[in-house]
């Protein structure tokens, strides 16, 4: 089903069972698989391929335990040219992608999210609402990022990296911090950040570790508490 | 397609491509997205919103390595008014969602599951079979909730948590026990609970914490394993 | 839709809206849910289910910041007789599951894996490219299989395990190598292999640990970084 008002380039192939809602624009030369959802408004860039079974452009959703409501203004959601997006993705209106954004299979994008240029979103990973990504950033497979979070441009995050926002755990609606990662930090896998913590540019973060506190630039740390390695 | 046994209420909204099998019976005012599977016997609330690509309804299946072979006579799924599941969730017979729960998007909930009211599953999330979650509980994105648990009300779990209910794992067929999370206990991101112990009402777990054995009502732990935080 | 290319055996069940493309080969007593994607190319053996949302056999794609382009010739996926395939999963061209593989809900695998008899492949677990894991393996729900791995039969991996294949964490285009993990390891729940280790035969990883070298067989470790227990 494509919606009468839909706005579609040229040489756009579209596979089967596609929805295409209302006041879609959708540039040329674009792939889009099967059983694949566009919803209404969203903006799709020239050279984009979006594999089968995602959707793209829903709106947030709450129930009555969210001490925060979800926005309900938001702008649509804008995928730059030549980006990718796996099968099985779901990412949310109020998000820019830049160009050549690579997001993988069953990932889940949430609104007001921006994601720069030739940055890789893993497959399985989770971005939280009103994070901020830079450009050339890989972030692994399976990986967590939580909202209001700030990563820069080259930064390394490898797979089931988990951040939180939070310190008082769900106590009620006060103000969130995530994470800030500078640039050229790199994380190893199944690394966990508290809340608010800031990771130095170019430091590492060893596999496993659990970062309670600040990191300083080009620093090294690793263990539970994280702790700075001896320099050798 | 909608088989002509499914029951459907008033003012109900059905995206493209749905699919309704038969004895469905689904109440007033629901919205179902596109590309939707609700599968036989499945029985639907008023006021609950099904996201795109969701399958409801599975029945379990097993392979020839699996100790425990899938119960065959489940009862059906059961979602109850003002529910909300996401985009791309796979939710099995056998199960109850009570009033006002909220299921993020590529989250799955197994057969036998209770679901309290006004409780929230993340998106991603994973929740066993045979667990019993209670009211205005959180278990955030990415969490892995074991089979054979018990989590009250009012408890908080940060993302990428995971559990286990298997000792021997994987020995064979014998009796297998998650984690008993008692009333209002939080529980930090990626942080690691082994089988079958207790966590107190109103205790802490700290994030990325490896809990080994019980934690005390309103204690405090953290670390690889766990330890109580000396009081100050 | 199903492609005119298509050979389809007998007694063949196809759910709705399922899309069917050119050359693939489908065996006898086959179950194919609804909103099913099979690619080009693919080839399913006798009594194999395959449950709904599901895509199968799609090419592996790249953007700018890959420092790894993905191959482009690869052979058709191939599911051997008796595999069971849960809903919303997405496997890649290139792969082979062999006979009585289970693969849980939003699973998925990419190209070039071999996943032995009667292995089961866990929910919202991953698999990359080029792991080859043997006969009777247990891989729990949200693990997370590196590239360029090998697991040997008779492994039991716990839920949410991570792994990686990267010491220098992106930091270009050389040989990578995943953890070796032989025949008859247990992994606890959230345990972190470094790349390249080897996990001896029959040895135990405890819940939580963070495995930064060799184990060796029939010991077991645990902690952060993970030391071997004393032998009681």
């Amino acid at each position: 089903m494509i919606d009468q008002t839909a706005q579609i380039g040229d040489r756009v192939v579209i596979g089967e069972n596609v929805v295409i809602e209302e006041n879609v624009k959708i540039g040329s030369d674009v792939v889009i698989g099967h059983h694949v959802v566009i919803k209404k408004d969203t903006v799709i860039g020239d050279h984009v391929h979006i594999h089968d079974l995602t959707s793209l452009g829903r709106s947030p959703a709450g129930n009555k335990k969210m001490a925060r409501k979800p926005p309900v203004d938001l702008s649509p959601l804008i995928i730059h040219p030549h980006s990718i997006i796996g099968s099985n993705c779901v990412i949310y209106r109020g998000t820019i992608l830049y160009e050549g954004v690579l997001v993988g299979d069953l990932a889940s994008i949430r609104e007001n999210v921006r994601v720069g240029n030739d940055t890789i979103i893993g497959r399985n990973a989770v971005v939280e609402n009103k994070t901020q990504i830079g450009e050339r950033v890989t972030i692994q497979t399976g990986s967590y990022i939580t909202a209001d979070m700030i990563i820069e441009d080259d930064v390394f995050i490898g797979p089931c990296f988990s951040s939180s926002n939070d310190k008082y755990m769900g106590k009620g609606n006060y103000p969130h911090q995530g994470p800030i990662i500078k640039r050229g930090a790199k994380i190893g896998n199944n690394a966990t950040l508290l809340p608010a913590i800031t990771i130095g540019a170019e430091s590492i973060v060893g596999a496993g570790a659990v970062v309670t506190k600040d990191v300083a630039e080009k620093e090294t740390v690793a263990g539970n508490p994280a702790k700075p390695l001896k320099r050798t």
